[in-house]
């Protein structure tokens, strides 16, 4: 019970955080196989490269690094993440385009700090990743969903949304969707960014997957065909290095950038100086390209070994069949309820998020999200077997 | 020039961050004397034992670490800062009621974001700490300053201010206060935690610098004289471990931390585990009481000094005699202008911040603070004389 008199703020009115929170209490209990969740697989994480890398860089330059930081970024890693960015992408990236955050999760938030008031409506994909559709909610967003199909989202729909609530925001995951798993395609992000100028909204381009590509080529982002400022880029080193460790970034036009920087000076000041420091090793001492490599085809690997274990789901289950990323996406027939299985999964030792807690407006509680990456492969088949015989069972 | 067709939010309608960034930027002058700042002196940051620790804790702890981590924070962090926590303080403190955050920095938004609306009225001691001011104005709050004396913040003119505006909050720094240096008396504490009751607001304790106490004794903070959840305590590890780290902590009754925590999960996801991970062996290593021990005689030396200076200065100057922190705050007489006479003292190689940044309502240009921490005793001796003289030219 709050104490007599004080009141929380309405922005929580609508947000209570608590039913994907039980989902994730239950993933605590021993042998839990969990499908749930985005965690890298713990082969992944670099813990022996870190320990040196973090000894390194605190016995070089371990006064500046505990000092008071700027809010701009640590100046060696900001200087290395804009030469990645260089030679990565073609979309410009300097100092007055770059900021590193505290994860990309802090990127969102200072975003939606620089541009939304309550009311303003933002477009997402239905569905669209759950926690940052509780960021926009916080900030009293109306969340207008759009449609997709196998391509992404549809640039048509964007547009007759457009037209009809005047966004201040499309929030678009463009590759390896979560959770869907979707790549939108080249044209569409074309479509999108043309889209945003013409009617004057702004792109909050989320791309954590990006590079867990297991097949296909890279695709450009929807950044590079902004020429005007419209397409804020969200970065991340979660995937790709270490969740734990909070390293993200926006590139976005200059004054959306400076704007932001302003908003972060009250969010955390700055992201850590250690932290953006052993990232900046990991691009200096060029081990970004061979990690990566070396960590896509265990993934890869499980990917395709829960897609076989999908084949033999029950008639009429679908599924995305994505070309990276951690999620696969399943639809179940109509009727079959995910949601209130959810339970039973997990009584049985299985964890899945129901796909529901994905849709801004609720409901397709035939739908799930698997996870794939923070299993083993005897994981995968034992879970996948339970599942696959619980949901048989529950067939109407 | 944004984007034509964007606008930003409103919340920054009242904010540019400007004025005190200007003040930053020539900061980065060589040879410049800085009295502004609040950093720490570089002699009192453990680069040797964080690099140390950093390794270690990779080693051992690694894989957790580099993981997604638990928005209540990194376990072993949680339990040995309650366990510290329950050593220093009266007040309850466990795992309902303790949030490790990104600094309070990060803290400070955590609780605006859980309890404020637009508008909502924040009483503010005047002078306060400006960069959290700022974060209070993103807020959109309305700010009213109370009046201080040498005692602190005065609990009549708070009661006053309860009768006539209904606050959420009341923001207050009880020990060493940013910028005046003062201590809130142990009375005076304990009115506020009766007069948050009385009149149903939230008291924010922002307690960085206590353990910088150079002498007398330990003052009970005002939480302790809180019975009922209506003061929300923040701490940090800045100033007695690094800033760099981004290392800070609430203790709050507990649907207000439970609040925080749902909030938290928009904001940065989790506090990096690596930083709570190396501050968590300072307290299990019992390395923090020493540690601070070792850093209290150089910054009391320098403070002393500081004060030595001022006694030459100019009739009519007035400043306070703090019993620890880092900042001395100096009042000229009425007429003279500090904040017109910055540019001339940084010409001159000597940086201060212009007072009038610190007051909710301006004015008060004849008064400044001074940091005196982050300077050598040769650059003390040496800055305080150009001001001393720049200042005497300049008396009316």
């Amino acid at each position: 019970m709050l104490p007599e008199g004080l009141k929380f703020a309405s922005r929580f009115d609508n947000v209570t955080g608590s039913a994907i929170r039980e989902i994730f209490k239950v993933l605590a209990k021993p042998n839990m196989i969990s499908f749930a969740g985005g965690n890298p697989s713990v082969d992944a994480l670099p813990d022996e490269v870190c320990a040196r890398l973090a000894k390194q860089v605190l016995e070089n330059d371990g006064k500046r690094i505990l000092q008071y930081g700027a809010t701009e970024g640590y100046p060696p890693f900001l200087e290395s993440l804009i030469q990645y960015l260089n030679k990565t992408y073609a979309f410009p990236a300097d100092k007055s385009t770059v900021l590193p955050t505290t994860g990309s999760t802090a990127g969102m938030e200072l975003v939606c700090k620089a541009m939304l008031n309550p009311g303003d409506t933002v477009l997402v994909e239905s569905p669209t990743f759950l926690g940052n559709m509780q960021t926009l909610k916080l900030y009293q967003a109306n969340l207008v969903p759009i449609a997709s199909d196998d391509e992404g989202v549809i640039p048509e729909e964007v547009e007759k949304a457009a037209k009809e609530h005047h966004p201040k925001l499309f929030y678009v995951i463009p590759n390896f969707q979560n959770p869907s798993g979707r790549t939108l395609s080249a044209e569409r992000r074309k479509a999108i960014a043309q889209l945003a100028k013409k009617y004057g909204f702004l792109v909050l381009e989320d791309d954590p997957y990006r590079d867990l590509r297991y097949e296909g080529q890279h695709l450009p982002t929807i950044k590079e065909f902004d020429e005007d400022g419209y397409v804020v880029y969200m970065g991340s080193f979660s995937k790709i290095v270490s969740p734990g460790l909070r390293v993200g970034y926006l590139v976005a036009q200059q004054d959306i950038l400076r704007k932001c920087a302003i908003g972060k000076q009250g969010t955390d000041l700055h992201t850590p100086n250690l932290n953006q420091a052993i990232v900046d090793q990991f691009l200096r001492q060029d081990l970004l390209a061979p990690h990566i490599q070396s960590i896509l085809p265990g993934y890869q690997q499980k990917m395709e070994a829960m897609l076989r274990e999908l084949e033999s789901f029950p008639e009429g289950t679908r599924y995305t069949r994505p070309e990276g990323g951690l999620f696969l996406f399943v639809e179940m027939p109509e009727g079959f309820n995910a949601t209130e299985l959810f339970n039973e999964a997990v009584e049985q030792g299985v964890a899945y998020v129901p796909g529901t807690f994905f849709y801004p407006d609720g409901g397709h509680h035939n739908t799930l999200r698997l996870n794939f990456s923070n299993s083993t492969m005897e994981q995968i088949h034992v879970g996948m077997t339970k599942l696959k015989e619980l949901f048989a069972k529950n067939m109407k």
